[in-house]
């Protein structure tokens, strides 16, 4: 039964070792994701954001998670390259903070989860150097995938 | 006073656009900044992990946070390129969950806070990837700066 | 008629915010594009170039422009990643500077027009930094596009 | 008296090939450039930019910019990595396009030319993207040097 | 004759400047290739090595194998962008040095012979690094192909 | 005495853990290194290269490995990122291959020995890149080390 478990960790080989999985035998099929970042921070900076007239610390922040999204394979060591189809993030006001909502999309042989979790991330991180003259104690809550759809292991949903 | 706070944001200019704030004229010192990240995940997730003889997870997220944090400049779109002179990822697995703390220090006009956050961030992503195939379920929680010294705006630490 | 032409912007959503367009529906076909890029430079310069026996500066500037082409997608927030079957770039020297000509061909759902453009771009900078040390005052005119084949939009010629 | 020619493109050796400048023996001190680039445009595709209600290609545009300035030294071969102070890209609306304006600062070896140069290429290189599908036929004109500051050879400024 | 062996140097047009061969006409077809590196040490650095409880130096050099071999197009001028389904480093300690193994493996319209020689080469560099403290007389020996499967040239293995 | 060989092993910490050195309290000096790297290749294959006109192979090569110098700290994942002041890479034919020759230099806080052996092995690997088609049995000999100065450890020549 251990060694059932371990193949379910599907990175490490049979000795242990970290590996990139090998996706050879995967079909090339339609796969979503969907992750989400919470950027927690105090009524005065969110207020300042509100002020701000052309609403650009959101704007760069979506173009950075965008940009670091197609990047991830440089970023997460064992993650596969591979090219997305659709990627967007969007930010949403909330009373005490800003929820970031990534999606990721591709026609391929694997998921694209990490693609819209590294979005959010970078995202969300980009908010927080942009207000950080405000308030260093902002704290990025939260991020995780929301849903996955496609590839083998099917479709996956938040509960 | 809106004038003053808006001068706050410093990486904003007078019309409210973004721009990458001037060091020019801010002097070269010694600057550490100490960030953390909490990857939770069940009971069966971690004991797996446990039982990992070589504990590889943990080792390859953290080359991968002290890789990413030389590349902050390159995710982080206002973020200023500067050479660090040290980087740390450290891993504590905890009841219900894993913390990592990444440490950053360097001699420069600009503080290293960001770089911290990066390591923190791209080493919990990381533990997920690794992992997301036992539990895709797992979060990434508080990802937070905790304490930065050195630089004009002088010591801070979370309270 | 305001909304048809909007949706021609096809990189914006209906709220006006950027995002990557999903070609998720879109054929993987073969598609061409070709862009051009010309450095004006004094006949000094040109003529110091000519004496060059190894022809090395636009040779440097061939590979940096076709190394570029391959990065399009990092520098390029709303491009797609995408696996290029082909690049190269040519140089002429004509009577008041350098013509450089860039070709990049995929087999993929969307063109290669960005690819052939960074390319043309980068090879052109290459030369302008080859040579700024004899004068600054060359510029870098007419980067555009020439020709582009395949995909929906069909087949396109600069007039 | 063509080996004091050859000896001005610093870039080459004594024997014709391509190396980098050794710069260990320059100070650093301040320099500063601007750079800028005009995009093209049928009074058709202005139009719409001007009805977009965040003016949102543009601030992508600026992002873009930004980005590439800092990794001039992974896109032209043989110039040197330096830390940036400061870039900045402003976008001024025109009669028939967009002017481009991009400025880069550092207290280093050498100077910061071509930082200028590919902040402002990039820019325009990322409005061309956004807008390409109302018109091809657009193009990057006058891509050049504006001015300098600091450094050996001293101020220049285009006439 | 002379013209049938340039055809061979597939690299090179038709008068002899470089360029990236055109692998549109290909088909996409499963493709293997594995790589060697020796890092040959002396018998008091591989000791140190023995006594290291986690064995990390390998680790880590595992890890970045890894992830330069996903960045090949960026390091190989001409080398074609191709989505890895696999890559893989193993370490093996031998009397007198370190064996590096790397194997690589795609779908696609071209070999991945350049993406295990890289896998292999970074990983020996990473020991190198991670060992030159006690000793810089360390060398990398023999990186070198040992198998290539899949493609027009058909299979091939080292005598 | 175990306990000072360790600490010799600069890159790991006292629990074992690879980790980068800080280099916070060293002096920034001119620090130089020249390592060295044989491509051994078939008569046949060395006299195709010969026959070329443009010795491109070579010229592209060289290129090839400034370049990846310049990106040293994101191929290493514990090397320092530092700003080169210099980096040159020399080929010289040889009766049974090439001897490709990279020298780097930089005034900081670290060596830069890396960024020299990275130049020497990116180099080879472009020149086999460019050349398998005609022998895929060329290898690396002897990427290594050939000479240090600067620094506290002083200089260093391989004997």
């Amino acid at each position: 039964m251990a060694k059932k478990k371990k193949s379910e960790l599907s990175h490490f080989d049979s000795a242990g070792a970290a590996r990139m999985v090998d996706v050879g035998g995967k079909s090339a099929t339609r796969r979503e994701a969907e992750a989400s970042a919470f950027v927690a921070m105090s009524k005065k900076v969110l207020t300042e954001l509100d002020k701000n007239p052309k609403g650009n610390p959101l704007e760069v922040a979506r173009v950075a998670g965008i940009v670091a999204a197609k990047r991830t394979d440089e970023l997460i060591p064992l993650c596969h390259s591979l090219p997305l189809a659709f990627v967007d993030v969007r930010m949403k006001v909330e009373r005490d903070g800003i929820l970031v909502t990534a999606v990721a999309a591709t026609t391929a042989e694997n998921g694209v989860e990490m693609e819209a979790m590294v979005a959010a991330s970078v995202a969300a991180l980009t908010i927080y150097d942009m207000c950080k003259a405000l308030d260093k104690g902002m704290s990025i809550r939260e991020v995780r995938l929301e849903r996955k759809t496609g590839g083998k292991s099917g479709d996956w949903r938040r509960k």
